[in-house]
């Protein structure tokens, strides 16, 4: 986000506001509510199209040029949104080639949002040329800080258009058809194709016999692959349609978190910052929240991110919406700035009267005023967060451990037909995410292009798919000293879901020292089970029968015909070790695996608390903030030393909410759901 | 019905009859056993439109001549079907655009029934046709007593024509465009139309996401409506052509209870007199039976319905389908007939031997004889009905309780997204009528636009919308002295879905004294708790939090954050008292709160009988009949003064079946499924 | 199979080879390493066509030349597919007919396999033409010991061909449309058609409502006949094209057990042997995969099978997919051989590195060399079956037992709409066999054209259609001292599917000598109870409430209102007698009543063991292979005398895998999944 000049920069506050849905008499009383609760950002035109644009030739800026004077007026800044989130029916009626074919194959019509065809010529057409008006129209608002590109980018589109610009990225990607046969496989089921033209859409009427479910994985990584470019140059064609007017002003699009069908790791490279919406269900694991926003905050490289969005009080679209109890907004805030926010926003302002979300929350309820509950408490952290000010901004996260996260293995382990399809990459990384975050060890988020030499620890869960020349970056990473977890089902293929023959895990065989000869699925409530460190833990799911050939065996079945066979390898190799879990096991276990190993690599917790307080730190300078967030009902005491990153004693720690000072050593008292903010100088 | 001059009138008994399956040989035999069976009417011809008519030009109607002839010579009534719930297969192969298109987009072929787009104009134009030429034909025969249009509406159909019709409704409805988007709120994700031919068909290819799930409640709503409107128009086509032939012999069509897709109310204005379709599942609770056979009663304010089907023995089409136990086939015959049915009627008189209902019960089984036991039933309860003769016909039901069912409303709270997906009106209107039912006080179904000034209180389960004048309405009621119950979730939104701003209970916030502030929806297992008058009760689903203005708390919540919040409140409004019960509680609960209300307004029950005896009356004139109906599996015993609906004590106690003479306070004994009628002279 | 007359006949061993998928370069390893295993036989060519036809005009062998070289110069035997399992892309683009229409009425675009179209004339051009270029090519290659048609055949297609060849296929079956309609019963929801091209596929556009569920089992029923001769149609136009050049050769296509779609007991007649894929999951109950082999015995009058496929290890198509426990796929290969087969073969020789198969197992595994568990084990068999040489080839099963399988049965049982849609023919007929089997009895599946004159027990499970004449063939078998056993739910309908009026069990009623009233479905949960033999079962699903004629009823309902009624009944009838099982039992249940009835009817099992040791024989002249086999996890130890088939003691015992002489009465010791095969001299 850029900050105008004249504006003093701290954490901005807000969210979509749209006015649009309201007579224009009751927009000077928003303006006195949102001031009150201490709103100072607002997200403007996110669906607008159709009331922007009448016809091809016809466009009717007029209510924005007075909605963007109202808030200029009222000092609010604004996230100017395209629009573009949403056709208009009358174009969807004119060209009908802008409305998707879903993964039924059935052609859909006006209706709903994220409907545009990717591959449309009209949607590509109307879409930059409307981004580009706004940009020349809106560019001298120097209360703009960012743009807001579509919304919410997400789903697929199986249409004639995208069949073919599929076969051109193909082309692009292959050069020969000869080259596609042999990444596919196609030998296989006698698929051998002879020109491109003969490749269709992989959907419900073609390879796929459900959404995971496809008879050649090839074509559905490659499609899965072509649809999150395409709608990323969707996406970059506006980018550049807006650069042309206003070089300065960055540029965003809200991402989803784990979603899966867009590979963010290559959307984030055209993005100038990272946003994205944030919707815990209620009653979600504080430590899922945790490692959404990590994710988010590696996909810059540790760059802050805007939470663009977030609930004020109650979701609608969940089966049954709790209203988040008091405090807890405030927490979950507080929680996206400590993993790296540098922004607090809602959906939404105001609550709509029609419509699927209108008993979506919102800082102004249908009550309209602003004796709510809520309202009080949006109220608050507005205050708190004008006396907070702007040291936070920019700060970063310091890490000592990673985990490697990679959507193409995201597709590919779960598009594999066997050894079981139950497993999920998200729940895997989430076992491991956990274990860390529950003993208050930062972790990054990166992907497989990332830079590993900074790091202490990696973690590679179901590291499925090993691209070209990563295996070499591992090897450097462990030669030079790193420590490297991998699990179970790993090293299996290469990018193009080929299995690397020779024995599993393929590349990673000499790097860790193993050869896994059988998986075994086992069936849903079996278990076979493990001991480590004098404690007995189950194994799950899938079983690796391995034999270790330059690694140590430190762990090994109980049963089966496998028992007493390895089941957790240690191999030191150079000056590093590289460790494989051949087995899911549960919770407890990652906690005692992690905490012995953190302890043996000196890697610290960035603070001891107690059970339920996650501390969490980012960096600016000399100056540290350490969150400290009470995720438990219940109050939390416990005795802290305000330590550095570099585990010195802190210099000084004041409490950034009331400003005062704090002894270095002292027992916290939080309240449930508090929050305490402190600045250590090292 | 009517009941041609030489005929005595009583309780009609019979069913469908479908000769045209069997040879012609078979007839003859089919009467004697009909006779035999007491049978006294008969439906016919309610699927023989293909053999009715061969093409365009010709039509056959030579076997159903043969068939009414056949059947007057024996005396039998007719109630005669038109032969439109299933059109000829001929027909949709020259005019496919009778055949219907689904909720997914999809065209059918020809099959099954119920399968004509309503607004088809083929289907229009050959089934108009049809009704006129049988009337025409057969307007001299004085046994017909009844005309019965098409057979079970239903459906619903997303086909080109009906798009457009869609559009010419709306622009009838709305006139405007603008009017259109302002109450869809088009504003609302760009869905700004400029012309009506932008309007598509909300289903699975446009704004639903499942049934129920839709992006736009305004579009799905008014999409029900139309539907609803279009089906009742081919019907009203149908009722006009036979109207000019016959104008004195009553039409309807059979409906089918608690049918979401048709608006009854509105249907039964076009309606002579309403019939219907019961068939409860094996075990289901007799409440449930009786809640139908009331809505259905109260279709027409109260006058008199034909029992049109139930089956004799077992149904088919179940997932299990266990056979009437003895006596219970009479139990639920007499639980109609006390509920207001002038009519006991089946489907079938005789099993068919092919396609998917030939497992469906009949009179006649296919052993083809009167030796088994559902015939000897279904002959005992026709010798019967003989004995008790027309003294019911007509009579009426008198409550001093109604409930408020609305078919807008229906489908309003389910389409809503937010706050709880897994709220049913049904079920919520269930359990306030249960809680009446089992004490049986008397209730009477009412629609919005009914007369409430009779009532003593007045019961509004879930009421989202309150539509145009209607709590006016409501005002008018308590202010004169009436009580009202509405339940949580009420008074949100007006006739289009919007929400009235201003505070929930929107246009019922000053009738009921409170504000609704924040509503919680309890996740799956989760409960909350309040005590009425002296015992703990559980709060599920949805709390409303809530501040009472003029309203007394009556109840609290227990926990949460939101304790020592008021759950139950009750406001005295002039003469009366508004109740709201902000949350969803057990049975236990409705039966204590309605309970110590009806004691308090002085309802009394039609009878004190044990559990499980229902207990039912029916006025006419001076006389009264109560139904005493024992639906336990074991015989039940109970003293009773035999009162009139006036609480006076009678003046002489008939049993109508026995003729014999009771004293006016005795003790009854009921053997398990046996019924008792009562004449109680007042 | 035939054997070359150069080779000694043995069980040959093998399967699935697919060298296309491979560089040539590694072939000659593979042809080392398959026959260290013991391998003789591959299976070529399966799904080659893309590669093998490149355009209408173009056909190109030669790789397939060089690995037919290369396999005859390394000695193994050859199943040669034709490869139209799955037809070229490019065929697909240029004529789309060939694609499939599915049963939601969506066309297919090219993907997967079992992708054709059985009507389509291009596909039936094509695979015709290649099954003849394939056979006049390699005709001279003397290692072919049979053909392999297409690949596990199955599936339907709903195309607009498809409705053009039903309504011939309908033409030259019921000849007018007059019979038609009497046939499908179309009286019912006036169906009557005037013209055969008023007919459409039954499928989710038309008569049904879900897989099952359909408005018009006649039509249904007939669907599913001519879909599955659609596709015999194509087997047999590839089989006259391979018979006009390889008339010794044997043709065979491999089957998928208890495989609803296709009529297999029509199919045998058109292969000169059957051959199928074996895929049990893991931990499914050895008593199921005897009953598929014994199915597929009984396809062609017991005459010795193929078992074509089996995994040496793993299957990955499964939810959970467990790897073979040591020594289970050796008894699993045995099993197949006790049961009738005379090969053992794979699918696959070497797992492929891409597509949705690679995870299943081979014989070569991704690691590539022959030091794994599994080729160790498979190569172990290779030399235990080189051991046992060719004795068993051709022997044949002699049971006293036969149960009833017949597909149209399937079909109409299981379209029915009632009394229960939960009931399952498989499910029931597994629980007659399962008692059965359980105690060693040997049983052969029959179909209803079988000769049941050799068996004294004939067992027909919901025997729901009695087709033309089969009542007088079971009659004859009761006459002449047979004894049958009857379910439930028997002799109903026809083969149309209409019911045989005049009182169930219909045509049996005689034979039976009962009369079944009514059939009660109970309530998922429910049960009603009998006493048999002094001990309580209960009655559960559906319970037939009778009456007897001439039978006697053996036992009784014990609750409810038709407590005291029979529900297992006897009835004499001439020289035999006639069960009838009114109701569905728990396994203790059958196993008591054909302990009892087995004991009186003198049938002995094959052997006495513990329990979980399946004992099975084949004989061959005055030969006897007895193949005990421990499905347990325990070592089991039993004593047993060698009996022959007459239950003589053997004149000698010879153990044919260690070739030793036994004694003819010994105790034997079987570890777990250890096999004993003796040879018994009578």
């Amino acid at each position: 986000m850029r900050f105008p000049t004249q504006k003093e920069p701290k954490i901005v506050y807000g969210g979509d506001y749209n006015p649009e849905q309201w007579e224009e008499s009751t927009w000077e009383e928003d303006m006195r509510l949102l001031k009150l609760a201490g709103v100072d950002i607002l997200t403007l035109n996110v669906f607008s199209w159709a009331s922007l644009q009448k016809n091809d030739e016809v466009y009717d800026f007029s209510r924005l040029d007075r909605i963007m004077e109202l808030v200029k007026k009222h000092g609010f800044f604004v996230c100017l949104a395209t629009s573009t989130g949403a056709h208009p029916a009358w174009m969807a009626r004119k060209y009908p080639d802008i409305l998707r074919t879903d993964f039924e194959g059935r052609k859909r019509k006006f209706g709903s949002r994220h409907n545009s065809c990717p591959n449309s010529p009209t949607y590509r057409k109307y879409s930059v040329l409307l981004a580009g008006k706004l940009a020349e129209r809106y560019k001298t608002y120097d209360n703009i800080t960012a743009w807001h590109i579509s919304n919410e980018y997400g789903g697929a589109c199986y249409c004639e258009n995208c069949e073919k610009a599929f076969r051109v990225w193909l082309k692009k990607k292959y050069k020969t058809i000869e080259e596609v046969n042999r990444v596919w496989d196609t030998a296989f089921w006698g698929h051998t194709f002879y020109d491109f033209d003969e490749i269709v859409v992989p959907n419900l009427l073609s390879e796929h016999y459900s959404e995971n479910g496809t008879a050649f994985q090839g074509i559905s990584l490659d499609y899965a692959r072509f649809n999150s470019d395409s709608i990323l140059e969707c996406y970059k064609l506006e980018y550049d349609a807006i650069k042309k007017y206003t070089k300065e002003i960055p540029i965003t699009t809200n991402l989803m978190g784990f979603y899966k069908p867009l590979d963010y790791q290559k959307w984030a490279r055209s993005m100038d910052f990272v946003s994205w919406d944030s919707y815990p269900y209620a009653g979600e694991d504080p430590a899922q929240i945790a490692m959404k926003h990590d994710l988010m905050r590696g996909l810059k490289d540790g760059q802050s991110f805007a939470l663009m969005e977030q609930t004020p009080s109650v979701t609608n679209w969940q089966t049954y919406n709790a209203i988040k109890r008091p405090n807890v907004m405030r927490l979950q805030s507080y929680q996206a700035v400590a993993h790296g926010a540098d922004t607090v926003m809602f959906f939404q302002m105001k609550r709509s009267i029609g419509s699927c979300e209108k008993f979506h929350g919102a800082i102004i309820d249908h009550v309209g005023h602003e004796h709510t509950r809520v309202f009080q408490e949006c109220k608050r952290l507005g205050q708190e967060l004008f006396q907070l000010g702007g040291e936070t901004l920019s700060a970063v996260t310091k890490s000592k451990v990673a985990i490697i996260f990679d959507w193409d293995n995201w597709w590919a382990v779960e598009y594999s037909t066997g050894p079981c399809n139950q497993l999920r990459y998200y729940d895997e990384v989430f076992l491991y995410y956990k274990a860390l975050h529950e003993q208050n060890i930062s972790v990054d988020f990166v992907s497989v292009e990332s830079d590993l030499s900074n790091y202490s620890l990696v973690v590679a869960p179901l590291l499925y798919m090993v691209k070209e020349g990563f295996d070499q970056k591992l090897k450097e990473f462990v030669k030079n000293g790193g420590t490297l977890v991998v699990s179970f089902f790993s090293g299996i293929v290469d990018e193009h879901d080929l299995v690397t023959i020779g024995g599993y895990p393929g590349k990673l065989k000499e790097l860790l020292g193993i050869w896994v000869e059988e998986i075994d699925g086992l069936i849903s409530g079996d278990e076979n089970s493990f001991e480590f460190l004098g404690k007995q833990y189950p194994a799950k799911l899938l079983c690796d029968i391995m034999h270790t050939i330059q690694a140590k065996a430190i762990s090994f079945y109980q049963k089966d015909f496998y028992k007493n066979t390895p089941v957790i390898t240690k191999n030191s190799y150079e000056k590093g070790s590289a460790y494989y879990i051949g087995t899911r096991s549960n919770p407890a276990f990652y906690h005692a695996f992690f905490e012995n190993l953190c302890r043996e690599l000196d890697i610290s917790p960035t603070a001891l608390t107690s059970d339920h307080v996650e501390a969490v730190r980012r960096v600016k300078g000399d100056k540290e903030f350490l969150f400290l967030l009470n995720h438990s009902k219940q109050e939390e005491r416990f005795f802290i030393q305000f330590k550095t990153y570099n585990e010195n004693i802190g210099k000084e720690a004041v409490n950034m909410l009331t400003k005062e000072k704090m002894p270095i050593e002292t027992t916290i008292t939080l309240a449930p759901n508090d929050v305490l903010i402190v600045k250590i100088n090292s």
